[in-house]
């Protein structure tokens, strides 16, 4: 069974998102059947990658917004993070440019440690602060779960995994997404926002029941080769 | 709309299965919707790298087929080859262990190219009586789709792409597959063997229909990011 989520390092429901749907797998039998794939979507490209801004900068100067109602989105946020486990520092977060961080999650995704790539940057941005812009942290990023410094350098210098990120974004209007964190289970059902784990744990139990090994058989006579021949 | 194809390099029938697999889909309006995956499966893992037989020596030493019975299957996929466009080799066609040819596909699902690496594979070992489990030939197909031949080199003298071709082993013995090609349509039905192409434009139609596009949201409440920011 397939769980494709599309997220961005910047969005704090992603993070509270991932926390509530792993709890939510973590507890049912079939967890070992499940595969996740996070996909890539970016929030605002139109950020300089070299711009900074805390999270109070970014929506009052680049979004506008009245001070008043940010601290009220900020309070609201933080609350819910605590709730999932998450201390939020949102007084330290560097909002920039996510793309290399995202061609990143495509370097971790090739040696199977995409999930624990998107904790890391998540904790980067989040809590420590770190600027995920940055080519020098997303190297060390790399480097502390165990990827080749050298390969992370490379892909950051180049144009390597740039398509991969592209194509989420691709597949991500394709489905329509405006928002994030985007799930799709089995290509079934799709659950948009931040859901409480118990709300996952349900629709992903209801999808198992409903999609996972229940492919339906509609070949019509042979024509294929087993370990013993092949049959006409 | 995902279709995946497990299929070995030394099945024929998967090569009669891709021919007409795609000429199906070339007639398809949403033929520009559909993603092919294309798996590895092994007929014969117990083959000795280095081991080479003809398709008659093979039938007869390895599976103790008596010689009437192996010119009768070949006569039979001989015609059904001539009728969807191929003509098999099986005098020149060399069986081995086709291990590094699937590592060779994982390579060129890397660059996009499996679709032309399938089909490469197929020529070499059915048309041109080449040895698909030598290295160096292996290299020359992967230069002729333009693929890095030191890259190519790389992954067949390395374990690189080993676990690409196991995973997908052990996806078919999830799915209990024992023959191929083995053609999942966008997770919802599953098709055995070279069915006929009017057969899988049918199939590929339903499909569609059914699944593609079709996916139900099941979210309750907001709780994500967007462009304009957190909505909770």
């Amino acid at each position: 069974m397939k769980i494709e989520i599309w997220s961005d390092v910047m969005c704090p429901f992603c993070y509270i998102g991932k926390n509530n749907f792993e709890k939510a797998l973590e507890g049912l039998p079939f967890k070992d059947e499940v595969e996740v794939e996070w996909k890539s979507f970016q929030l605002d490209p139109s950020l300089n990658p070299v711009e900074i801004k805390t999270t109070m900068e970014y929506f009052k100067e680049k979004k506008g917004f009245p001070e008043a109602q940010v601290k009220q989105m900020i309070g609201q946020v933080l609350q819910m993070g605590k709730d999932a486990g998450i201390e939020f520092n949102f007084e330290k977060a560097l909002i920039t440019n996510t793309f290399l961080a995202h061609k990143l999650l495509h370097l971790a995704k090739k040696y199977k440690k995409a999930d624990k790539m998107e904790e890391a940057l998540f904790i980067a941005h989040f809590i420590d602060g770190k600027n995920v812009g940055d080519k020098d942290t997303l190297i060390s990023i790399a480097e502390s779960l165990g990827l080749d410094k050298d390969e992370a350098q490379q892909v950051l210098a180049s144009d390597e995994f740039n398509d991969e990120v592209q194509r989420d974004f691709s597949e991500a209007q394709n489905h329509r997404i405006s928002g994030v964190p985007f799930f799709i289970l089995n290509g079934k059902y799709s659950v948009s926002g931040a859901q409480p784990s118990g709300f996952f744990a349900e629709a992903l139990q209801q999808t198992y029941n409903e999609t996972a090994g229940k492919l339906k058989d509609i070949s019509s006579g042979e024509n294929s080769c087993d370990a013993d021949g092949c049959s006409i």
